[in-house]
Order: structure tokens, then sequence, then C-alpha cells
């Protein structure tokens, strides 16, 4: 089968393009140290999954306790779920380790740790300010870490990182983020508390730490897919993005330069996370079936199933021919957003042919 | 089971509210003629479905081929597939057809006129200029209605009623809409071409026209659960919105006057809909567990499992107290968008008592 066959939209991946990213990834932490342990939110796949794990411990990150069964029902039994333990998922997590699934949960306060009792976790330390955990200096860290019961170290998320607008400002932020959770372990190890797990990950600073010495393991997620975000602080080139969603044209508005297709914001999401980069990708790049970009067209607008292609420009002149009927594919703002508008891949590798299909879940 | 059963996100839906809204545009329409033929594309659920089609012909209109198999499955017997048809799509449709399923696709132009060949039609009239459509008096809407060689006649959407800012603006638009189609169905039949069906919609103006003369059905959607969007443009109260998210907080950062939850942009939606309204409500406003609205605060942030709460002053001392486990729910700036998030609704009437739970479906 291939893609000209398919009923559209429908969710792209190149199976080559995903494969050099994870290499890339995989000889950047072996230079480095530290162990790869996957945010497995991005793709929600086991076949994605799988081939992140190679030549790694074998343990991964989740986002919900929906990818943790699911994982866990395809064999992976170390997991951490990196999201802040609320009371009504301990019977969910509790029930998951019965089954002999090690999973770790994360906490920043008092009565999580007092909830959590016996279930491994780790402190979330703030690196950046930009969301949850406990500053690296801040007076209680000390008294957190004695009211947990099972305590395995920290863990600390630069998600900063994604608004950085130079590698420079990424290997900065990267240092930060080591320094925040190394300084937090070395508090907890000087009372004796202790600290076998420094955790740190966000897929720019992963790809731009200069040094990761004192992290025993890395965290990342959309470095396997890349997306027009990543590209936009030039953490990946565009080509090496591996996720695209196919449309069809469906009409015209010749007088504004518009393609109409049958992708909107249902297939590409609402995500809009270029906009407030130098260059705005709309709802995304358009590129024609075979993932070449097509020069200047972005999906300027979208509806739930309606997306509007023009040039970036807003010249009518300057927008490519693209009769009804033309399938193009388009290249996601940011891939976990736009993956989990879809339930399956279908897996290419630089051509039309369809090699296989990979099911992907979500929900909670 | 009640609310604070539930692991959190989930999709909460008052069927109270729900059965009064569909009330609502009920009886405004009985009072100006034409049917209802609602769109299932913000419900994408059965027994929503059923209760907005009490006393009305049957009929509804879909976004997606997937919605038109889900409620072929449930007995619908007249279906209108309203985005623009493509050619991957014909076998599916014909398949439909073969079934006993009256399948009736829309289009713009002369080359989906060939395609379709035997398929009944409408075309699709450009009442506002937002996305598809002819224009009511373009030159070449006669050769199009001649092209088409089963036409049944012509339907529009007023999605710039979106933008409205005054109840004034939305008559007006709604006016604008019906005599958009009316005027093109009398230029085809003067010409001898058919025209017996006359559709308009779209829940703003299906709210505020004054007449609906010539038009014989109405379409419109989120009329079902409303939300924060269509509230701000004074179509309903925001005690009318049936749906919410029900979310726990799993921590704080007091300095900043944060509660952090566990309902990200995944459980919302990425939608920013009131982002560019008078009262920005960021990715939700933010009510207790039995619904109520807490004064002033929004989801100020979110990122794909997480959300940031504060009060939209900015000022940490006006934000209430949430303490770690505290359930709330979140008002959705657009309800297709954060309902197709989800797998089901938890069924509730003006309580936390579950009632029950209603599968919704996605995809294509």
């Amino acid at each position: 089968m291939i893609l000209d066959e398919l009923e559209t939209p429908a969710l792209v991946l190149d199976a080559s393009i995903m494969e050099a990213n994870i290499a890339r990834l995989r000889a950047r932490l072996a230079g480095l140290g530290p162990a790869l342990r996957p945010h497995v939110k991005t793709a929600k796949c086991a076949e994605v999954a799988k081939r992140c794990l190679e030549g790694q411990p074998g343990g991964i990150t989740v986002s919900t306790l929906a990818e943790a069964e699911y994982f866990a029902a395809q064999g992976v039994r170390d997991i951490l779920y990196a999201v802040g333990i609320a009371p009504n998922k301990l019977e969910h997590v509790r029930d998951l380790r019965r089954r002999g699934v090690d999973v770790t949960v994360v906490l920043d306060n008092a009565e999580q740790a007092k909830f959590s009792s016996e279930i491994p976790c780790l402190i979330e330390i703030d690196c950046d300010g930009h969301r949850s955990g406990v500053k690296p200096d801040a007076p209680d860290l000390v008294g957190l870490a004695r009211a947990v019961q099972n305590l395995r170290g920290v863990m600390t998320h630069a998600g900063a990182s994604y608004n950085c607008r130079s590698t420079k400002a990424i290997e900065e932020m990267a240092e930060q983020e080591r320094r925040a959770v190394v300084v937090a372990a070395q508090r907890l190890r000087k009372e004796k508390l202790p600290a076998p797990v420094v955790s740190v990950g966000s897929t720019p600073t992963a790809h731009f730490a200069r040094s990761l010495e004192g992290v025993t393991e890395v965290r990342a997620g959309v470095y396997v897919f890349f997306d027009l975000v990543m590209a936009g602080i030039s953490v990946c080139r565009v080509e090496d993005i591996a996720l695209s969603v196919l449309a069809t044209v469906i009409g015209h508005q010749a007088d504004k330069g518009w393609a109409i297709t049958d992708a909107g914001w249902m297939a590409m999401s609402r995500d809009r996370g270029t906009a407030a980069q130098p260059l705005d990708q709309g709802y995304g790049l358009v590129c024609d079936a075979d993932g070449r970009p097509l020069d200047g067209v972005i999906v300027s607008d979208a509806n739930q199933e309606h997306g509007i292609l023009s040039h970036r420009s807003g010249e009518a002149a300057r927008m490519p021919k693209l009769p009804v009927g033309t399938m193009v594919r388009i290249l996601p703002n940011h891939a976990c957003a736009t993956g989990a508008q879809h339930k399956a891949y279908h897996v290419v590798r630089g051509s039309r042919r369809i090699e296989a299909r990979w099911e992907r879940i979500g929900g909670w």
C-alpha cells in the first residue's frame, strides 16, 4: 500500500528519520555517560519505545498511568511516572507495583510525601521556575526528603529550554539543569539521605549539555520525532522531522491564494508553538507527498476539519498550484500534541510505500 | 460512584445543563420553522445525539467519515458530511450508501462535481469569507450547479459569527448567512436547477437569527455543551456550560500564587479561543468540584499533563487556598476541542454522583 491510497487526514512516520534521531541522542549520551530513560509521552507506541530502548537499561518515563499500564503490558518493568502524584492515583500505582512493575513517582511537597508512604519517590527540583518543584537551595528540601519514606533521589525538567533562542542559551540552560539536581543530591547525601537517582531531561538540553557529571539518567521524548518548535531553536533541522500529517486539497479561494485541505486542528492539534518564535509556521509547514517542503507554504489557519494553506508572505501569486485531490504532508509544530490526535502511525521509509501501521494509545 | 472516586483528569458532562441547552435551541427553531440537523462533531456520542434528535427529522451533520460510520451503526440513515469531498473518500461514501445510509456530500468546485458523479451533493456557499464556498453572486455558481449530477441544494456556515462582539453583530451575521443561501438557491431555481435543501448553521447565528425564511434546515453543534468562547460572545452564560474537566491539585508555587494540577493541555486541548476575546480565560475557568466558579481563577498556563492555576490578576494574595488533593472542575474554551481529548463522558446531574459513562469516538 502507498500513502496515495489512504483516506486523509492520516499520521505518517518516516522510520528512517526517526532511527537517525534515536541514534543521534544515543551517541551523544554514550559520550557523556548517563543512561537514557526515554519519555514515551511523545510517541505512546511500543514499536517506537522498543527502538529507543536498544542499548539502554530498559527504564522509561511516562506522563500518565494509561501509558504505564500499556508499557507494563509490553513487558517494561521500570517506570518513572513524571507528573506529581495525586491521591486518586495511589491505588493504581500500588496495583501496578503488586504486578511486579517498579513504578517510581515524583513529588515536591510534604502532603504528597505523607500519602505516598511506601511507594518509591523522586523529589522534583525546580531548575528554571517554569512549573513544579523545590528550588535546589530551598531550606525545606532536606525536611521534605526526611519525610519521604522510600526516597530514590531527585529529578528535574528544564522546560524553559524550549524558549531558548540560541544554542549557547540551551548550553547554559543544560548546565543550570544539571547543577540544580546535582546540588540537591549533594545536600541530601550530606544529611545521609539516599539519592542514587539524579535525573534530568528535556530534548534541547539533552542535545546541548556539555557535561552531565553527577547525573545518572536523562529523560527526553520529542527527540524521536522532532518538530518545528525544535527546528525553530536549532535543536534539529526541518529535514530531521519524522512526523507529518497527510492531507488532501479539497478546494481553493484563488483570489486569496488559499488552498483548503481536510486536515484542520483536529488532525494537527491546536498547538501554535512556533507563534512566539522568529519564524511562525502557522499550524504546520506544508510538504509534497514525498515530504519535500513546498517553498514557504504553511497552514495559515485551521478549523476543526479544514486547513487553509497559503504562502507565508500572504501573496496569492507566490502560492504554488495544488489542484483538488493533491496530497500534501504537513510537518507539525509540536510532535507530542499532533501525535495525540491520531490512533496510529503509517510508517514509511523515505518513500510513499507504507511498510507498517503502528498503533498508539491515548487517554488516562 | 461519585466524581471524588475518579482518577483525574476526567471529562464531566452535566446532563441537566445539556438538556436545557438542547431544549433552548429546539424551542427557538420551532418558532422560526426550519428543522435541526445537529452537528455531531462536538459530542461524537450516540447518547448525546439521541437527545438532540428528539422531535427532529433524524438527519445529522458529521465532520468525518468515522462519525458517519459510527452513527450509521447506531441506526442514523440521513447524514450530511459537511467537509468538502476528497477523491480518497469516495469509495467510503459509496460503501455507506450501498449499506442504505443516505450520505450527502458538499463541494464548491468543478473537479469535485466531476468525481462525485452520482453521489448527492450540496454546493457550499461562502457567506462570510472565512473558509470554503462559492460566493452567492459568483458568475460560475450556475455552471457549477449544472455540472453536479445529483444536486440537492446549497449549504453555508457562518464561521465568522464566532468573532462577533455583540448580539447585534450576530443577528446581522445570521441574516447575511440566511441571505447568502437563499439568494444562491433562487439563482439555481431560476435556471430550473434543483435546490430542495437550503442549509445554514452555526451555534451563534442559530440562537440570534430573527428570520430563517427560505431556509430548510439548521446545523449547530456546540450548542449542546456551550463553552467559554460562546459565553464570551454572550451566546450563553458561564452557568450554561455543560462540559468540564475534573482535575486534582498536585502542588503549589506559593510565592507565585500558583496551584498545579494534573490537567494540562492534553486534557484541556491547546485551544486558546478566548485569547482574542475581551476576557481571556487562559486554558479554562476553574470551578470547585460541584461546578461553582472559583472567583477569578483560571488555568493560566499548561504543559502536556500539568496545568497552572492562578488568579487572573496575577496577584498571589487573591488565589484561594487549594490544598494538595483538592479536586476542581475546569470549564473549556472550546467544547469540540476539549471533548476530543477524551474517550468518555462521566455524566452527572447537578451533583457529584456519576449516573452514567458515555463513550465517544474519535479519529477518521
